[in-house]
């Protein structure tokens, strides 16, 4: 059943080697194949390559089996090397010859091409849908808790004061550049590859415009051995956009689980949602937070992987490129969980209530303090003195009233203006 | 003169460890770091946090220093921790008490977030520039030499006709994938940090949409929090366009150094471009490729390099970030040289004639010759057991004329639409 | 059934995303659990925590699930957590409140270390048996083709003579490096760090070096913070033994894929091992090399991801430890896979004869003769002349009999010292 | 002046893209190359290829131009393409033509190699000296302050006692790991490479047991292929030790980060070695932490970032491999700096003392007021239910006497065996 056996017979071992994890991941890709394949044969039709008969007839047997896969009911047996081979053997064996007449003017390597290319729009949709979700939820959070006041650090150290609202948007607006380089992997995906064949196209008179517009592309990728080269590129660029939300993601779970800490007890989720032991009740372990770091950790070696993989390969196909799937369709749904396990946890997220009324956040004020005695017309210089002085003596007294009115501060989110600007992002 | 000493001796190789090459560094942001002092002036002024009087001075000034730096005779002593004391300093010799005051409702942190956004956008515009420039070469290279053919390989074996229209205008239009992601990057750049002081705002009514609307970024980044969170994001953005296009020069440069192996001999450069040996005249080494790809390939690693230094770092600054400056613009200066290298070297290309008179390639027709006999009419499984019969007695006869087409093929290779793509991606 | 259950229903979804694939990587772990238990239960026995009979009970019943894991009929069910729960579950079933006492003075994270610990340095002498394989078989070559000459490359370009001796020994040779690397991981990984329990150690009187002794360990890893922070360095650290050694595969998967190609013909292979196509009669697609190359760059990618995952946490123990299990055991398998498959395939390696006789490598001889000229006593500069007039006359024949006596040349290649050196690090 | 130069005039853009900041880095190499270059010198004469006479004149330059190298005085003028061109520039000028034959039987490739390769081997030793101080002071440091509790994390949350005793020492036994691997490194950088020439070997019948004997080599890089493939494979393997290595310090670093914050309070150094703030007094930016950290994480992607520079590079000379030194060279001077760094502030680290007195802290001992329990007798459960009754009342008093006594515990740190293991280690 293997396409390119010539007739001698394979060593086991070396079949294990080459084929890997194939069938497993093909599952997921079938779908788009067979849509891949459909429009392929509406083409062949139309410019004469097979007759409208045999497009009728080929179209009818592709959406059997896209039946198929959608009740889940599509497999790939051990005997077939992969995806192509079976849905091959599904035409020919109901349609015959005109069954392999699929393959008139395309090679395995555009069919990959453009499965994984179908595939991974959806998969871009599906992430963009998930991070707006989240986007959502922190700037609800962020407006509910806006006037709770936290610490905030640089260094670590103790240094200004900050809110739960400055707190929980940030994330939300930073989410907003994992967008943009979501669209740019989105626009370098959304490029037709079928026709390149076995990168190097053919004598066929194939209208690759048609199938573009078929599969709902929105250009086609033109010079057939740059289609080719998308192999990896694509991915990669993924990778980049899944990296950086990837960052994002992590340096939340990262404070999440800091905040945690008894050191800092600034928030606390619902037993589901933390471990522990009850003969020490205070543990509450933030597990979840902590696999969302380590998920999203390794999401950000995934472009250096992808990397690796194709680098100071010369142009044309390598078998190399076939180890692209088993890294990339993983991650893709470890995201998807990442996405869907922070929105789902966030919004069960507690948040302490007068943090700040602990001694050891007095001088978060400081700076503040000194503004306002700037503003009230005293010289920097003379006000800073004060200030010092009044500390070293200790008889400073934090005014804890805070006047924050500038875009993007304390006292003035614009969480209207961040999710304009989200909404200006997603239609990008 | 370092701004957070405390009137302790600091130890030198405290000093030394701590400053690193910051004077070098900040030679090249000192411009972008005057220009958006004189854009908070002009803010400062206006909301009455200065006199008028006072913004002008400090606007004549930093015009003085603007000057200096353009004439190259900006410099940064030892005495001087940065940039930004050097220029205090010079503000203050020159206008006393007002010269401090530049630094009113800003902090260090804005003030090295804002230059390095203003300088990254001019960069990105640069690489952009360069990148325009390569492609509109490779498209002219493609146009002039589309009829010289060339072998496709799969696998590395000889596979199927290209030609060098198909080579140098696959990578024109892969370079039209790399501008996506400058693009997004550019995006994630083109939001004004200024106003965000220490990450947390101040309690100064200052006016950010009016420095935002000065130093012409496109939006603002609101949330002061998330405009400190950018220190790392949009610098590991930028390093994942900068991989992209790393990897598209680097994967050129390795076909350069095979295809001028004398087991290949498709291309050629002059002497200036190689290195050789007078008793060894066949010996022509691409040592401008493998550098290209060496440096390239170095550059593939940076993205790596900015997420390790800025990984699971809670929210909020840490001097880590410091480092952000001495990984990302050497970088910025490699990739600007190889893809000036790139084009000045491509420009000079001289490829092979007649490559495929060598009989080694003599297979590389057969499938072309397949398909020509199935246009012809014969069924497909005919058309094969005759080729396969023809070529295992050897009286195969490859038919060099080829037809291909179709959209992208060697024969219709699209430049114009190709040209057209990459100018939209330009604009986008 | 998970153990640290506080009675709350715990979510489905966060159940799937905490406890990832853990059942079945266990499944290759739990041999090694069942390993340190018993030393454990000795121990306990020992220092008089449990009684001699209970210590017999546990022995009697870790005995028999070892035994069921050996048969391959150990499985861990979906209600189970992890291989922990399973063997604390048929050990209470039949043991009641004794099998408990397993848990006395150790806990999961010490109890997981051991484990792994065990199982790497039993797999680090897997490797090693493999690598070694490898070397013998390529040193065999190396004596095999000794006298047949390829062209060695600089730059891609033809420049010296070179022989299929040097070229098999070579890798052999390179292969001890990786062995360095190996034995210092083994250094590493061969430290007990039981006993450590959940990082902090207890104040039960347990005998450390007794279960040191037991299972074997050379040396125990005294510090109980330190053997916590075991758990990611010990991985790594194979990790990097495991890149270098991917690195070595990978280089010379890489030479056989070029070598394979057309423009050298170097090198074939029987065709179970390459694919084709009978109208390409030429073509032996190298499939099985860019197969073992492509899981060695992948491999290479690995220590960079383990970095990821585990850097800039605080010390003490964090759930993202849980994740590196999922990235090294499958690398484990991928690596011997490797070589098993690169030690199969080099078996049948077929070296083209005569290769030198093509013309185009006529100049690999000129230094050689150059030299030639410089030992019959002409002076360098005079010699370098006359060649170089030779030469651009056309008058140049290049004398095609070498000389290299030296050791590590062509015709000295000092495999038995090669040899020795192998077994030298072996025992190291 | 260069050597490759065929008498075209060079562009200049592309000398500065060839040459890069070779003649910098050369300055560092260039007393390892004098050191090689004698040897094969006594060697040449030794065997006859120069008179004993000419060998005497060349030791007596390169004697001069070692002095002038270790005065300091050593320069590589623009003129001189590197280190190597100077050095024979030098011996002309003085011996004329017995100046050149210095290069007699070896080629620039193996002068590189061997250069490198001893300047490696000094380097390790000065890591290794550096890291012995370190582990000293901790080890002194753990002795100091070994009866201070602190609390022990798990998860971030407070989980179980540890003290400074545990909390330094574990930072010394854990580099006795890095140790490990840089024996490792030692190893395969202790491999004389000198005679391998361009990667072939030569006619020549040089002695290369001998120059491996008079640059105190342990043994020699056989194969001549494999000596020019160490290039690149030696610097990964110490970039896998410093990376380990780099990983300790980072994460020893991170401590220091978090445990200088309010939150935590456990360590504070003095003034000179935080910044700070006279408005905020209670403010100590541990800025030395976070630059060890940050330098240390750009490190640990060393190894990657030589992986992908020479990786798919087929076997033989590439000019790509000339970057490895502008990569491993600073990053050698980084790594000494952040352990001498480290050394000298940690030597200034104050312990805070009582921190267990704060009532966070009271769980801590529930784990071992558990265990007393039980082993005055009473059965686990009940001991559990009654401390679980206790708490949940509010009852709950900690005993805070801990008797840990088992290897590497609280109460018997091992730190004389920790001390042996790492000067076996040193010694290995």
């Amino acid at each position: 059943m293997k396409l390119w056996d010539k007739g001698q017979s394979t060593d086991k071992k070396i079949e294990a080697f080459t084929v890997g994890n194939d069938r497993e991941l093909d599952l997921v890709l079938a779908y788009y194949d067979v849509k891949a394949s459909m429009a392929h044969a509406k083409m062949l039709a139309r410019v004469g390559l097979i007759s409208r008969k045999e497009g009728d007839a080929l179209l009818e047997e592709l959406k059997a089996i896209e039946n198929s896969i959608e009740k889940g009911e599509f497999t790939i047996e051990e005997g077939f090397e992969d995806m192509h081979s079976k849905i091959e053997y599904l035409l020919t064996q109901k349609l015959g010859d005109t069954g392999k007449k699929i393959h008139t003017a395309r090679s395995r390597n555009d069919q990959v091409l453009v499965a994984m290319q179908l595939y991974l729009k959806d998969e871009i949709k599906s992430i963009e849908t998930a991070v707006s979700e989240l986007f959502t939820l922190l700037i609800t959070l962020a407006e509910t808790h806006k006037s709770v006041l936290i610490p905030g650090y640089t260094h670590l150290q103790i240094a200004m004061p900050s809110s739960f609202g400055l707190w929980f948007s940030c994330y939300a607006e930073s989410l907003i550049d994992d967008i943009h380089l979501l669209k740019a992997a989105r626009k370098i995906t959304d490029q037709n590859p079928l026709g390149s064949a076995a990168g190097y196209g053919s004598s066929f008179n194939i209208d690759r415009s048609y199938t573009t517009e078929l599969m709902e592309f929105e250009t086609m990728k033109y010079n057939v051995v740059a289609a080719q080269m998308g192999r990896g590129k694509v991915e990669k660029s993924l990778a980049f956009a899944m990296a950086s939300l990837g960052g994002t993601l992590s340096k939340l779970a990262m404070d999440c689980c800091l905040y945690m800490s008894q050191n800092f007890d600034f928030i606390s989720f619902p037993d589901q949602l933390t471990t522990g032991s009850s003969i020490m009740p205070h543990k509450k372990n933030p597990d979840v937070f902590e696999l969302i770091r380590a998920k999203c950790n390794v999401l950000q070696s995934l472009p250096n992987t992808l990397i690796m993989l194709t680098n100071n390969l010369p142009s044309g196909y390598h078998r190399d490129l076939q180890l692209l799937k088993e890294n990339i369709l993983p991650a893709i749904e470890t995201l998807k969980s990442c996405l869907e396990i922070t929105t789902f946890s966030m919004a069960q997220v507690e948040v302490s209530q007068d943090i700040l009324n602990d001694s050891k956040y007095d001088y978060l004020f400081s700076v503040e303090n000194l503004n306002a005695l700037v503003k009230e017309g005293m010289p920097f210089r003379d006000a800073y003195k004060k200030l010092g002085k009044d500390i070293a003596s200790g008889s400073y007294q934090p005014n804890k009233k805070l006047e924050h009115t500038h875009e993007g501060s304390i006292g003035n989110l614009c969480l209207g203006e961040i999710t304009r600007k989200m909404e200006q992002a997603l239609k990008g």
